[in-house]
């Protein structure tokens, strides 16, 4: 027992190596085929064998699921832990028929993969990061928070300037503030732009304030992060 | 009175929070209600209930400016603090009748949020960013400055390569100065954008002095406020 | 003399400050009216009137000039130094006939407005941004180097993925360029993209690499900036 | 044989300075010519002498690889050493006649040119850069791993809101994670764009996890470098 829990929770053992790395192969594969699985134009052919892959999988996540609770010292806390969740997500889905479309949950698979960052030193890198987002709180949340404003009022703004020239494009605020949002992180789609003179000199005034707004909170988290860095050391 | 007075101005009892919840709660609603407003093709039933809904908003507004105004210890000082004039502007655009749109001026209720920010982490948060502003003001305005001049430069550069290939997009300095915005600022809608060889080895140019202009002052930004907080502590 | 060299040069006296200022909204005002007469249809009469304040601009530059000139005590270091030449760039192009239009070369009278930041305090700043440079010089320069062989890289790369598919869009390495420009810039104006599945990874993995690359010296600047501060401390 | 030992390997020499500016002219003179091929619609008369170049190129190339051959002390070192890697497959294409497309490998000789920061100060430089990625090794991958992690949700989200209404558009996963490469390095061609409200709500709640999080690593890499540069000190 004592055994296959040393395989099953940690890696300094060869075969708890084996048992990890062969699991996130696993789940990187079923993220394949799940990705496969939306492709349109498939063959029966092969949709058939992803469902056998997806049998496959969930039939091996579900036996983990398992050993993971068999061999936990407190089960109640392996089940509502972040990870216990997590694998659960996994492989409900599958066994839960219903109305709705549940197979997008199987991308939480994803999450599963952060079990590779459970390292000593990736756990003091997440804790820094944990630290600089304290150091950095309010300031972040006030950037945030004021970031929001400017895209609201960037939205009525813009829908005063440009609705009657536009009235599908800038129809209402709403559509304004898809504008915003596009603009002001400077994706810029191009299916929405000003062009009323008006509108583009807000645009310029909106973009001028924005710029700095949106990108200052980065550079404060990245300080944030090596002043973290020094009290760590 | 002073009861009153507690409740209005502050949140440490029990009441003055559910006011300020309340409040809070009604500007969010207002700006919905607001938002909704624009939409196009609504129907009477919901015009005439976002109407109502308008009334009162501004009748609760209202009461709450006559309130803030009777407990303020100097009426002049609140009348003309920036939270008093926010305040006025929220309610008095329903009051006024004229020929003029001033529905716009609503939304200058957001503004009200900011009263949540009145917690002394928050304006410890706020000191910090005007010292970081202070500490690096002449480098902001220094590139605020070369950066306008870079952004009308590339207006008139591009002008001179493009002008004649696209004398549409490319009509006048003006319109080429909306070009620059949207390139500098990397949004890149693709409204406007260089066809001719030159344009294109001029685009480039500008793009790499540029970046890195634009780009500093958020990186300064940040820096200048770690370093306020290092003098906080 | 003294007098009237004082005004001239510096901006210490009444007089020297309205000349200061004076000069300074005629440099704006000249930059206006070169930026209206690039707009199309423009009546005759304002074509008229705009000479004629162009006429009236360069008049007063070059009697500034001729000032500045006759007040300067080295003659030969006011004509050749930064000021000197900007100046007489600012006013020759309207005495020189010449085939080709040098109409362009008066937006050079944007530079005569850094006189404006001749005060001692942007002055230190300028001196700060020039040490900053200083510290961070070789890795501007390798990071710069490396951005560009990573431009060449990516155009190559992407002709040889999309040139059988979009032969217009990605005619040779000089088209691809242009499209390695806008998407490393994030500029992303749409005009040329990737259609085929290998030039869309290909792209996903130049951006991952690309886009640390070009946003770093940006951060770079702006770390050397506080640095160059501290120092000046 | 010392003589031409420090000509080759060395510029402290006044010949081994002409060496190393005459290759480095001629690597710039044979990527050019290289790019000038790719060129559509070229006469037959210019193909000849841009293959003559080749020749010639090459053959200059090869003597200089037998040169530095001879001249190294440790023949198999120099073959394998990363310059002695790239200055062969800059050679090879030509003469190895094969079925597949090989020209493009040309393009490494751009490889060659990094020999020109074989200078000490650049030296120093590249370790410095080197210390940092050492220094915030754990948070770039982290950060890194976390990215693909948003970009592969997404992708996964944004299909689920969009598949129905632009199946060509967002056809499956894969062709939706292109979409997440555009949008949160902000690139934004505008090929691939969300219409319906759901997706567009999704974008933006994407967008604003992931604009930190992408350009959080280049801040990070950027105070990573300056605190490389006080250790250096």
């Amino acid at each position: 027992m004592n055994r296959l829990k040393a395989i099953i929770e940690s890696n300094d053992t060869g075969l708890g190596r084996v048992f990890d790395f062969g699991l996130q192969a696993l789940i990187l594969l079923s993220l394949v085929t799940f990705s496969l699985e939306t492709l349109p134009d498939l063959s029966d052919a092969v949709r058939r064998w992803l469902y056998y892959a997806e049998v496959a999988t969930v039939a091996i996540f579900t036996v983990e699921y398992i050993l993971r609770f068999v061999v936990a010292d407190k089960k109640s806390a392996f089940v509502f832990s972040f990870f216990g969740i997590v694998d659960l997500a996994a492989i409900l889905p599958f066994y839960v028929a219903s109305g709705i479309d549940l197979r997008s949950i199987r991308a939480v698979r994803l999450l599963r993969l952060l079990r590779a960052f459970k390292l000593v030193r990736y756990s003091k890198a997440v804790s820094r990061i944990h630290r600089a987002l304290l150091i950095a709180r309010e300031e972040l949340i006030l950037f945030g928070f004021v970031s929001l404003m400017l895209l609201y009022f960037a939205a009525v703004g813009i829908y005063y300037f440009e609705n009657e020239a536009q009235p599908d494009s800038f129809s209402s605020v709403f559509t304004s503030f898809w504008w915003a949002v596009c603009t002001l992180t400077t994706v810029g789609y191009g299916d929405v732009y000003p062009i009323t003179t008006g509108g583009r000199v807000f645009t310029f005034i909106v973009l001028m304030i924005g710029l700095g707004l949106v990108s200052v909170p980065a550079g404060l988290m990245a300080s944030a992060l090596s002043k973290a860095r020094e009290l760590d050391e």
